[in-house]
């Protein structure tokens, strides 16, 4: 169910810049990159080794070469360590707290306003009850783990690690919905879920083990579920915009795309500006009975009327899942050739205060002075909520310092000396910011508990801003079938009337695709590519296609186009 | 690690109560007890059936079959469902809520006052990590999943699922920290964890997968080390006295009940009145410089001075973990013939709204009045953070009503119907009083905002001195064999004079246990009994043992006694 199991779908398409590290030798495992075999590199105590910054940041520029920029970014900026069991990562603190952050807002919306219950389902599922449904376990067979054996006996039956948990919850739905009294019945769960999957890993956007919620309703009636399934995608979008501050394009699966078995599947697809490409950030799905007819899930129906023969309702159900591969999203997005950029409001650390100014001829009494400043600045951000942190590494210069914080994207960094202190005012620099000018300014002390929290509002929302404007930018409107494949190696997605055909879809893909020219050691988009899938069919329609006139727009097809879809390459 | 791996040692001994369901054709799987096929009986309208009231509630007293009576309560209850994966169990919402507010609180302790960081490592250790350490893989090997397909494909090397997660965790430690600037590391994470046991399964209490947290820490001294080893152990016990009102008695596990690789081993000792029986409710384990060792994490010695060769010191190690096992100690200790009782620090729901009196010939108007009376009594309560839920049910009445919360646990119900509206009064009902007049109460509607945060109070309170009071009386010391095991056949725990020497134990152990007449149809204290194995040498150490003079318990033995020791029975 929801985005993971798109992910899937994508697997035989190669990642250009992963294509070169591939280990021939092995094609069952996935490999990582090589580098991830180097020591992460340390930032080294300044007298020690007259290094220069740049060293300890990011020596690949994101515009060159993506990924190795993002292996580096990730590791360098200490979001994921790799870890020795393939296509499994630690999530190190700084990006857990992301996903704690994340998870905070979003289960205070379903719980509060949605009155969904969290609950805990077992990791294990039986061979029986994930096969009930052939359908389901089609989708996913490929790639389930396995548990054999337990200590050094072979299990009488294996068990799965769940890959997904309709299979582990629908019986108990089935055993707990008697009645109509008993819904909505409504069911989320923070998991650990597990694909165990052939192709090539990428961390936070595909890998072997993810973290996620996974929501799953009952309703008595369909109207009920639809109205669910959209307040979910409102909040999914606002965990991306508000929280990440990644744009995304609200929509409709078409039946291609859809989850298997579902009524209709809906999706917020956002955009990753250096490739090009689009990636599913969320789904929503209304399964409308299907499951709960394989489950038997059913209540008498309560318009029954006394007297006449009882009818029964199969409940209609939802799921919806948003997992850790927003924070690969929101990576991807924001970051740039110094490192990582967080938005201020999923930061773990908002403000770093690094004291400057200190030279040789600093008295010590001098020194102890403006680090108690400093401490105390650090007190009246926190007591406004600030996530504050200083640094008073005594082996490292500040130039050092901001930029090491730059590199692990800290969205705004203090600087604090004793001319800041004579003039009563703090120097403010912001990490969104390229332009060293544009990045910088000053704030009264006396201001600070007001401007400083307004300042990392304008950060987030620049942040947003700016990278709406670059997926509206790379978001072409065309309906002319010549310039698609083109305006895909723009590194766009595009806009498009369609028929909404599902082989119309396929020859689309088909006809989009670059052909593997040999060269695997291109890195860039001139390089074999993925053939456009349908992303969405956006719930915001532009004017201009006129039922039973206009053209769909693909020259081979005869059909007219029933909307607007945005197609592109994808993760 | 911590209380978990202690619970597999005590595998070996069967629960009376669990013997007699015990399926002799198949072995090697747990089965659940045959009730768990019955559907779970759900409450019918009244108007359907004339049930009484105990027909939905427990039909077993606490007293007579303890086992019976706790599945009836966790799954009458609502906490756990069962599942077809044998010593797997669905973590209903009520009980997942309970964990979520234990999660809460002891997260924001370790955060905010630990500086402990949250993180993720993966669910899969491949087998070289596992095995890397002979000793920490030989206590866990018997018990260890693996996964070994992937699809249909055989994994070329088969990978572990996480019992604990120190062998996942510490080659991060090594290579992170790199200098003493680096400590301290202070990580945790909260997450599932799997041990593939062959033994009689309980819910919480013991089963194939559990949800806790596991912090791992390394530190530059020992001295550091020691003082966290003590604070988490502060703050475990405040989870079960503060939040379960669960007492606990703290200590230092001996040499042959410590963690394995572990310098020492502190521990909160629970007790389950109703069997007599003693249980590990948490661990905080100073692991030394053993894992350190064998996993090379290693820094500079900073007070090496300079000009003479560089000292490197291995860093000082702490592991501590709580469990859902805390669940199962709290339903055990505060639940009663009529079901759970909750504390309201935990609860879900703390306050209940019951309408009431409402008869034949109340006019819609004046129910209409009454649950809009209702309703503002909820919001009023809600205004100072209560969590309440009104039960406006039409199908059910009032009685029925009070039986149902009360079988769930809730910690105070209000009554409410024309009368009281008439007198500005609500009626209130404590859970947790035995007697209907001590547990009946009336508060004035002026006087909710501070009344009901108050009683709630005084029930959490009442119900930790209750249960505080019985685990002192059963907690008897006696310096004299002979009345050591009929003291543990009392249903009590005992502290004695005690050598701390491991063969001692082991003997103590024998001698204390009863051994099985082959009537495995009894189910009271009757049955065949564990031996007594040490608890803990309790922080507290009461007057009367003077080195070299006072003798062990033991008469067996030779030596003196250096401390009193807590021994019982336990699970």
């Amino acid at each position: 169910m929801t985005e993971a199991s798109d992910q899937m779908k994508d697997l035989s398409v190669s990642e250009p810049a992963e294509k070169k590290e591939k280990d021939k030798k092995d094609k069952k495992e996935p490999k990582e990159p090589k580098q991830k075999q180097k020591p992460v590199q340390k930032p080294k105590p300044q007298q020690k080794k007259k290094e220069g910054a740049a060293l300890i940041g990011i020596d690949v520029s994101k515009s060159v070469d993506l990924a190795e920029w993002y292996q580096q970014v990730i590791t360098k900026g200490q979001m994921i360590s790799y870890y020795d069991v393939a296509g499994c990562y630690i999530l190190e603190p700084a990006s857990y707290a992301i996903w704690e952050a994340i998870k905070a807002w979003f289960d205070s919306q379903i719980k509060v306003r949605g009155k969904v219950r969290n609950a805990y389902f077992p990791i294990f599922i039986s061979a029986d009850n994930l096969e009930r449904e052939k359908e389901h376990v089609e989708g996913f067979a490929a790639e389930v783990a396995w548990v054999t054996k337990g200590g050094k006996s072979d299990l009488e039956k294996p068990v799965a690690v769940r890959p997904t948990s309709e299979t582990a919850m629908y019986p108990y739905f089935a055993k707990k919905i008697q009645s109509h009294r008993d819904l909505p019945l409504k069911l989320n769960q923070w998991n650990n879920v597990v694909r165990w999957e052939f192709k090539h890993p990428m961390p936070f956007i595909r890998s072997r083990e993810f973290l996620w919620q996974e929501g799953h309703t009952a309703h008595l009636t369909k109207k009920e579920a639809a109205a669910e399934v959209l307040q979910i995608l409102d909040w999914y979008s606002d965990v991306y915009q508000e929280l990440l501050a990644v744009p995304v394009v609200k929509g409709t699966k078409t039946e291609n795309e859809k989850f298997p078995g579902a009524d209709y599947t809906t999706t917020i697809e956002g955009f990753i500006p250096a490739t090009g490409r689009g990636i599913q950030a969320a789904t929503s799905h209304c399964l409308g009975q299907h499951f709960s007819k394989m489950f038997n899930i059913i209540v008498e129906d309560p318009t029954t009327k006394e007297g006449s023969e009882t009818k029964h309702i199969h409940v209609w159900q939802n799921s919806w899942g948003l997992t850790t591969r927003s924070i690969g999203v929101m990576i991807l997005t924001h970051g740039d050739d110094r490192g990582l950029i967080i938005p201020p409001r999923v930061a773990e650390i908002q403000v770093v205060i690094i004291p400057v100014g200190i030279t040789a001829k600093t008295t010590p009494e001098a020194r102890e002075q403006l680090y108690s400043e400093v401490t105390w600045i650090a007190e009246v951000l926190r007591s406004v909520d600030i996530r504050v942190e200083t640094d008073f590494r005594e082996a490292y210069s500040p130039g050092w310092k901001f930029n090491d914080w730059e590199l692990k994207g800290i969205p705004l960094r203090i600087e604090f000396g004793p001319k800041d202190s004579e003039k009563h005012v703090v120097t403010t620099s912001r990490r969104d910011r390229d332009n060293k000018d544009e990045a910088r300014g000053e704030t009264a002390i006396s201001d600070l508990k007001e401007a400083i929290p307004a300042l990392l509002e304008s950060i987030q929302s620049d942040m947003f801003k700016k990278a709406d404007a670059a997926y509206r930018e790379h978001r072409v409107t065309l309906t002319d079938w010549k310039d698609f494949v083109p305006t895909l190696n723009g590194k766009n997605v595009v806009l498009v009337p369609h028929c909404e055909g599902g082989k119309c879809e396929d020859e689309i893909k088909e006809m989009s695709a670059r052909k593997d020219d040999g060269d695997n050691t291109a890195v860039d988009t001139k390089a074999p590519a993925m053939g456009a899938k349908s992303l969405c069919i956006p719930f915001e329609q532009p004017e201009g296609i006129t039922p039973g006139e206009t053209k769909c727009v693909n020259p081979n097809c005869k059909d007219f186009a029933k909307s607007w879809v945005l197609f592109g390459r994808s993760y």
